[in-house]
Order: C-alpha cells, then structure tokens, then sequence
C-alpha cells in the first residue's frame, strides 16, 4: 500500500473523528466532555482515538480550526469585489450572522465559550478574537464602499462595525441563555443598519 | 433558646454557606461544581449543607437571588427622580456596568452562562433575561428624560437601549474568553452615548 494511500485514510479518520466529535461538544458544551464520550461517539478502540489525538483540549481546537476553513466570511470578501450594492452585501453577512446565532444542530458557542474561559490565550491565539476582528474587518469595509456609492451615511465605519460585531456577540449567549427569537435577532441587526440609512 | 434566636443563627448560616459558595462558582463555573466542593469551602459537614441546600443547582438559584438584592440598578432608578442630567446617570449606570464586565473577584459570569445554557427555564422564570429586561427599561427611560431636557437626541430610545445592553452581554462574554481592555470597553460604551448627542 503506499504512503499516500495511507495518508488519505488516516486524513479521512481525522475527519470523521473530528465530524463526531463537533456533535459532542456541540451537545455537551466543553468542559463535561471526556476522551470516553468521544471513543464512545466515534465507536472506535481508546487507542485508536489516541493516534491522532491526545486531550479533549487539542480534539476541540481541531474541531475550531476546520469550522475557520469552511468560514462563510470569505465568500463575502469574495463578492466584497463583486457587483452587489453595499447594503445587499451587508444584509448578507448579517442573514449569516443571524443563522449562526439560530443555529441548534451542531452550535459550538457554548463549548467554545467554556474553552475559552477555562483555556486563557493571548488576543494573538485566540480563534475568537481573530474570527471577531475579521468580522469587524468586513463590516467596516461594507460599510466604507456604501459610503462611497452614498448608500449609507455613518462617521464612524470602524465603530459602527464594532458595535454591530458586540451585538452579535450578545445575541449569541443570550440566545444559548435565554432562548431569544428570531424577530428579537432581526430587529436588533435593523437597529443598526437602519442607522447607516442616509435621512430623507 | 427561643425560636427567633435559632431562625437568626440559620439564616447565618445560610448567608455563610451563600458567600463561600459564590466564590467557588465564581472559580469553577457551575458544571464543574459539585457539594463535595461546597461542603469544602464551607468547612462543614455534609448534612449539614444538605440540611439548607439538596443540590448545586439550588444553590447557584440562591446565590443568583441574593445577588438581584444588592443590585445597584436599584440606586439608579432612586437616583431616576433626583437632580442629576440624565447624561451623567447614564455615565452613572454604564459605569456600573463596566465595573461588572471587568470584575475578577467573585464573577459570575460564566457560572451563569453554563447554568442557564444547561437549565433552560421559560423568560419569565429566567433571572438574566429579567436583569437584561431591567437595565434596557432603565436605560431607555434615561434617554427619554435626556430628549425631553434637550440633552440628547434619540429616534427609539427603546432601540438604542437595547443595542447598548446586548452591546454590554458581547462585552461580558469577550472580556471572559478574549481579556478585553478596559479601554476597549469604554470605547464601545462612548460609541453609543456619542450617538445621543444632538449634533452642533
């Protein structure tokens, strides 16, 4: 058998463990998830699960890593160079914004904010943050292309972008707390868009 | 001894147990926790934490209660019929708020997002969806005594009440996960009050 042939098998493994694994966390949160629950998930041998990885801490970051890969951040930057108004564009980024915060099958909010509360990293390491700053990113540079085409008004793209970006944050755990709805979630990213609407 | 003496010693001891129990949930978080840790902290026998509290969830509920009573919303809602602006209350308030996001001793923020992310009870029964309710009726009727002093300038008071306390949730949620600076948070919490000042 050669090498790439074992390559990819072992490639595959990694997937469907991490796959797996995305679903218990995403069911139990983080901290209460052991190695057993994710043998058990994967219904493979304890030493099969430890040649590829050794803690519940690194199968997590794993799990981060390849959520940032398959991002819907990057089809927007993508089409930042494409022909749709700013506002469309915005309201796009928003709706994934929005099916995120609603998601139920599958959401690693509340296991990646137990990661992180129990893990501390540096504002340089932190999937979060970065994923939190490229999202600002974006924001401020819809922003700044609606302002040149005089779709929106706003003085502050950054700070505008910024506060749009704490929204979503406060909106993800009041929803994993408090079960908001999604008209509670639609109004809120309206407020602020509705802000950017030049006055007649 | 009479009755009155007894009743005043165990709500001393409840109010003892209380205390020690906070700090623990403010280190551990809540699912981590169990009474062994409670029971340890307390320096007291097991029956006799389980002749005030039958499990940890209990005590996080009773913890959170006494929490609600030392509120400090309750000062600036007295403070609501004084004669301060209704700029410098709401400075007042977002000050508060902001002593809460950065508060390392005895925070429970985390312990609170792991309960309520484990025990979903109905947004009536739901003690952070109430303090969030609070602090946006508290808020909005700040910006309203500001529009009508001429102080601020504000379309939906209700809206921009709103976005500041989710603003503040995303804060909370950061500041655990990403150690947000102090600045940052005064950043964002300036970005909405400089929104309410009516233009020159």
């Amino acid at each position: 058998m050669g090498e790439s042939l074992m390559g990819e098998k072992s490639t595959q493994k990694r997937k469907y463990i991490l796959e797996k694994a995305r679903t218990v966390f995403s069911e139990k949160g983080y901290k209460n998830v052991t190695m057993k629950d994710i043998v058990d998930a994967c219904d493979i041998s304890r030493g099969g699960l430890y040649l590829y990885f050794s803690s519940t801490a690194e199968i997590f970051m794993a799990v981060l890593a390849d959520e940032h890969d398959e991002d819907d951040e990057e089809a927007v930057v993508a089409a930042l160079s494409g022909d749709a108004s700013a506002g469309d564009m915005l309201a796009l980024f928003l709706k994934e914004q929005k099916k995120e915060i609603l998601r139920k099958k599958n959401n690693l909010t509340v296991a990646t904010y137990e990661y992180f509360s129990v893990h501390k990293v540096s504002a340089k390491d932190n999937p979060l943050k970065n994923q939190f700053d490229t999202a600002v990113t974006i924001i401020q540079k819809l922003i700044e292309n609606g302002i040149e085409n005089d779709e929106f008004y706003c003085e502050n793209p950054l700070g505008c972008a910024r506060n749009l970006m704490y929204v979503v944050e406060g909106l993800k755990i009041m929803s994993k707390t408090c079960s908001i709805t999604e008209e509670a979630i639609d109004r809120e990213l309206m407020y602020v868009l509705e802000g950017l609407v030049p006055e007649e």
